[in-house]
């Protein structure tokens, strides 16, 4: 018998397609070494024998993927919500993300966020670090021990910051940032480093054009910002006025996606067609973050019109945007968003339908991890239990209206078990 | 020593005026005779030997008002949350309701409602049964057993129903009314009926024109829905001719307000000036229900506009149009929607504030129980005990941005006590 080979029994939910939710009542979920076999109402001959965790009557569905998430300001979600994007960075973000320089402090703060990470539905996500080398690589090294799959990126800021959270130079930037690929990059199995220029406004030329050399000397993925913010978007076509549109500035250094380069732009609320038409020849991921965009006030992502555009979308919790680190509450949010956009802004954007943000948070943003976020055959074995008895409902549920309730109701009390890639974390 | 006086100690929070949330750190909150008596820093001589319930670093705030939620929706809520307002009347809250002339299943589905409801932030509630004055007079005798007070009112509706969900006769619904009444209006302690046709759609003329004669007999409070929905209006407009505005449907037969007639409209999310005109006469309190306004795609509520206005306001979970029962989720919602108004509809529409929407959920409400709502000395003593000590962070907070997380992050693990005009609920 392999190593990582059993099966879950329990009704399992997957997407094949974004309108449609396969669901397989009181069926075998079988892992064979770390991969989906598949699924089946009565355990395959071949598989007699395998351990069976019987999850009784609860759900099954495939981790969840986290497109976008400030793993530094997971300890201040929630507080100083009264403002938008570029005042609470100033006054909330920027601040809080210069005590990382203490490793001690980062400790604590980062400890605070893998153990609720590790509670969540999520398996993977794409996370932001700071740009101190130390609490970043204190960061990789907690996410490890957790079991999930990440990508974790050093922080790249060089101006418009404040002197306590700035690179002091372009070549400090690019000493510490190969000092930091070099420690990381072959050291973890769950954890890699990603590229991460912070945002056009807070990196110069120079600096990107030195992160585009790296990134085509390592081959690394990349993640940053995209045309979240209106006052953002004016200040970029103002610091660089040779480009027509913002994804140009990270396009004229390499920085935006292209077969070599796989790249997650955060939001997206506001990109012109140029910039989307750039997105989908680049497969650049775009990572909705619906309740970060509402939080600072950015608007709602036309998420209709890049799903018609078949573009590369998950969902991100964007914390500290965003306060809710559960994917299943960024299904809901989405869906709400989506309400929203079609009644106040364009009656032609039909709303998101469970199924779509279902889809949305599995493969969307999962196939950024190669095959992941479905139980078809071959797929990387990330599952998630969630089970509804504390959810007591006095009629008859589908499991499809079991799991609708999930994503509106759960909290981390719903999330039993969870497994990455065939390894179980609880 | 009287009866009802105790003292408890802690981070005391109330507000004064909607621009201002009084903070008291560790400080002594005095019920004297179910009464407040005031928060001192110290326990004042004249209290020295009554119990004092020590909460450590939790936070006390004034139990919060919920002005509008659906009873015999809880069960399902969360469940078909892809459709607008009359095509989930239809589909999913018309059938479910019915269900409640079975006594046996509104028993399962009530019990489900009421512990969820005494676990939440929730002291005092308006809330619509249905149809059936056995289930409805269920729902009270549970509803007093959990010590919250509440207007609780077997709904009127005799049109544009299912045949299952709809009163004969004017006659048989009147009788069924005066029954209702008969058997409830001094019975409880804690709870008291309230009138509550069910919408304009649902209720003939005459069936209006009884429940005003019924209203002005027995002095009852009134609740109902007002320019909820686009459709739900241009249809109110067809079936009432001879009215301006929504609001004119309900006023011709006495049902919208006045001194006599203490009455909340829910919704009120398109209401025309003239309309707004006469709530802020009349004195009918708007339930701003922002979840459901989202959920149900009818919009978002122009809270500020109300504000400025300076008509009576609270905030209403409306389950199961909202799917969440906390109104700490409502505040944190409403402020959230404010934020998409300002940035979508109208940029002089400042978002609504932390201080605002704590004002709406305990005052604001709370007002149309009398004195409900705050700590000021002779509000009725209703308190909740909250604690976040399960959200850990690594740096300091104030008080405020305590406040702030859990409005935010809570669920009903950090509600750790509940009194209700000085009665301890838990």
């Amino acid at each position: 018998m392999k190593e990582k080979t059993f099966a879950l029994k329990g009704t399992v939910f997957y997407s094949k397609t974004k309108d449609e939710i396969c669901v397989s009542p009181d069926s075998y979920l079988v892992c064979e070494d770390g991969l989906s076999a598949g699924v089946f109402p009565v355990l395959p001959e071949a598989y007699q024998g395998i351990p069976v965790r019987d999850t009784g009557n609860s759900l099954i569905i495939p981790g969840l993927t986290d497109l976008h998430i400030h793993a530094p300001q997971y300890s201040f979600r929630s507080v100083g919500m009264d403002m938008e994007l570029l005042e609470w960075l100033d006054q909330i973000a920027f601040p809080e993300e210069s005590k990382f320089s203490d490793l001690e402090y980062a400790r604590k703060s980062y400890q605070i966020f893998v153990n609720d990470v590790k509670k969540s539905p999520t398996t993977r996500l794409s996370a932001f670090g700071t740009l101190h080398v130390e609490a970043t690589e204190l960061l990789m090294d907690l996410m490890e021990e957790t079991g999930l799959k990440a990508y974790i990126g050093k922080v790249n800021m060089d101006r418009n910051g404040p002197d306590t959270l700035q690179e002091k130079s372009v070549p400090d930037a690019k000493r510490d940032t190969l000092n930091w690929i070099a420690d990381v990059q072959d050291k973890y199995t769950n954890v890699k480093p990603i590229l991460t220029p912070r945002f056009t406004p807070s990196c110069s030329d120079p600096l990107m054009d030195e992160l585009g050399k790296i990134q085509r000397q390592y081959h690394l993925p990349v993640q940053s910002h995209l045309s979240e913010n209106l006052s953002e978007m004016a200040w970029v076509k103002e610091l660089c006025p040779n480009t027509a549109f913002y994804g140009e500035a990270y396009d004229q250094f390499g920085l935006f996606g292209g077969e070599d380069c796989p790249t997650i732009m955060a939001h997206c609320v506001h990109c012109p067609d140029e910039e989307l038409e750039l997105i989908k020849k680049r497969g650049v991921y775009i990572a909705h973050c619906s309740q970060s965009n509402t939080n600072l006030a950015s608007g709602i992502c036309p998420v209709r019109r890049y799903l018609d555009a078949g573009v590369n979308i998950g969902l991100g919790s964007d914390i500290a945007g965003g306060f809710s680190v559960s994917l299943l509450r960024a299904m809901s949010d989405s869906i709400q968003t989506s309400k929203l956009y079609w009644r106040l802004m364009d009656h032609n954007a039909k709303p998101l339908t469970l199924e779509e943000v279902f889809y949305m948070a599995t493969i969307g943003g999962g196939s950024f991890f190669g095959k992941v976020g479905s139980f078809e055959k071959g797929y990387e074995f990330d599952a998630v239990i969630l089970n509804d008895e504390n959810l007591p409902y006095p009629q008859e549920f589908t499991p499809l209206q079991r799991l609708e309730r999930l994503v509106y109701l759960s909290d981390d009390r719903n999330i039993i078990g969870k497994y990455v890639a065939g390894t179980k974390i609880f």
